[in-house]
């Protein structure tokens, strides 16, 4: 890896950052899949089944990882309404073309149980609290770059995580405090960063996103379903510790303060390969990939 | 409308371009939908039928409308290539999850005919060519905003447009000048940003986007399929033009250099309604909305 190390200091050292194209010459970057195939064991974690829930769809498998570093009030209810067998039986209710799919209880009626009706928003945290590792680009938004394996953002004393593709979040009505976590989102579209620190986002889509981009689009307003034999209907929610470890999918995600993954976010930003001529010089957040494999057995 | 620009110049003033959480009150933004409805007639544009394509699905109809004044020689070639009936009866051939749907000639047999085969590449254009409302927010990559009715970007003395949602680009091989317009992607993902300056852009879809980003994700390499009983047909693509007027979509969109498409860049950059309590204060490129409505006859 120090060769790669060396290449890509080289390229980071010989090209501006300002906007204009780069013309001076780079070299090929490095596939990602080789990249990650020559990655040492320890760039990678397991990502902890007992923060990762697996939505069953009758077209397969959604598997979710929660942030409970950046939402542990909203990670602590989930987990309640899944013990409680709360989603079982609900259904994905809208499905917005370039912006969201939505599930949870469309005749509103479902008891709580033991679950909070209302939590404090927790669509900001205290960014010292977080380890941050910022991306050398400039953001539209704000400060942007990834922690303990989310997108991330942070301006002042505050981070909070950012609507990626595939980022899982709470809906909510209008008061701030009215999201519980019994009604979810998933991005399918262009980040929609306006949302960010306006609702409160508790995991992302790690395998399966596409179960859910590829849903018909509601034909109501905000495109919910207008007849219920149109919405998907969730077959069960459970979290990955309630199934027998044989029966579940064992996943690592490269770790994002990693030397394999800052070789990543180079290798984007510096594309450049028999199909690419023009290295973008630039990333931004949603455009950096988070690999996740699964474990071999 | 006065009063709008007053509150809007109001907001303006009253926030820095910094990327701290603003802090100031900041009034309502105006809805879209209000904001649309008085507009003037003048703030809209045709979109002009020699320009737009009709690509037909079984599950109905994509319109496209193409951007001569950036990608000239590869809309002419499009001309031809429809003209020629070249699209009828191919496929979509690729798509791949948070990234492009993709269509053309699956076998890579059909005859050309008088199209060219190779097209020089068009991935920029002089800036100085093309009228160009850029946007106060910083954009990653490079100076980004629109023109003429496009989400584009430039840098010295090029501009090009940007790989927003929704955008329709010829696919190529590896050399530059491979792309011709026989093959076409949209994108269905998140604006995958690096493609930039990589490739020809030649327009956009305007309306049945969602035909495309719900189709079935390919299980091939880059989301192909694999079998081609499970690509999608094309019935066939026409200009237009090539319809009865009775038959066609008449559109309108709105004009990208106009005050009204200023106050929806405002009213997205300071969003703040019943739901949203905190204005982004920022917008990039690919999260403005572009309007376009149905012409009433």
């Amino acid at each position: 890896l120090d060769a790669v190390k060396a290449v890509l200091l080289g390229v980071v050292l010989g090209l501006c950052a300002c906007a204009s194209p780069p013309v001076i010459e780079v070299p090929k970057s490095r596939p990602l899949a080789e990249l990650l195939e020559s990655s040492p064991a320890s760039d990678w974690r397991r990502i902890d089944p007992a923060d990762t829930l697996y939505m069953d769809l009758p077209s397969g498998r959604v598997v979710i990882e929660l942030a409970p570093a950046f939402a542990p009030r909203h990670a602590t209810n989930i987990r309640t309404l899944v013990r409680q067998r709360y989603f079982d039986g609900l259904a994905i209710v809208r499905a917005q073309d370039n912006y969201v799919a939505q599930w949870g209880d469309p005749d509103d009626k479902r008891d709580l149980g033991a679950a909070l009706k209302t939590l404090p928003a927790e669509f900001t945290r205290r960014a010292a609290e977080l380890e941050f590792v910022a991306l050398p680009d400039r953001d539209t938004y704000a400060e942007a770059g990834f922690s303990r394996g989310f997108p991330a953002a942070r301006a002042g004393e505050r981070a909070w995580l950012v609507h990626c593709y595939g980022m899982v979040g709470a809906g909510r009505a209008n008061e701030p405090e009215s999201g519980n976590g019994a009604e979810l989102y998933a991005i399918i579209g262009h980040a929609p960063r306006l949302l960010d620190r306006n609702v409160t986002l508790v995991g992302r889509v790690v395998r399966g996103i596409e179960l859910l981009s590829t849903l018909p689009r509601g034909t109501g307003a905000l495109g919910f379903y207008e007849k219920p034999e149109q919405r998907t209907p969730i077959r069960q929610v459970r979290f990955a510790t309630e199934l027998p470890p044989a029966e579940r999918l064992e996943l690592e995600a490269l770790r994002t303060d990693s030397v394999t993954f800052r070789h990543v976010v180079e290798g984007r930003r510096f594309r450049r390969d028999d199909w690419y001529h023009e290295p973008a010089g630039h990333v931004d957040v949603c455009n950096v990939p988070l690999p996740v494999r699964s474990v071999k057995r």
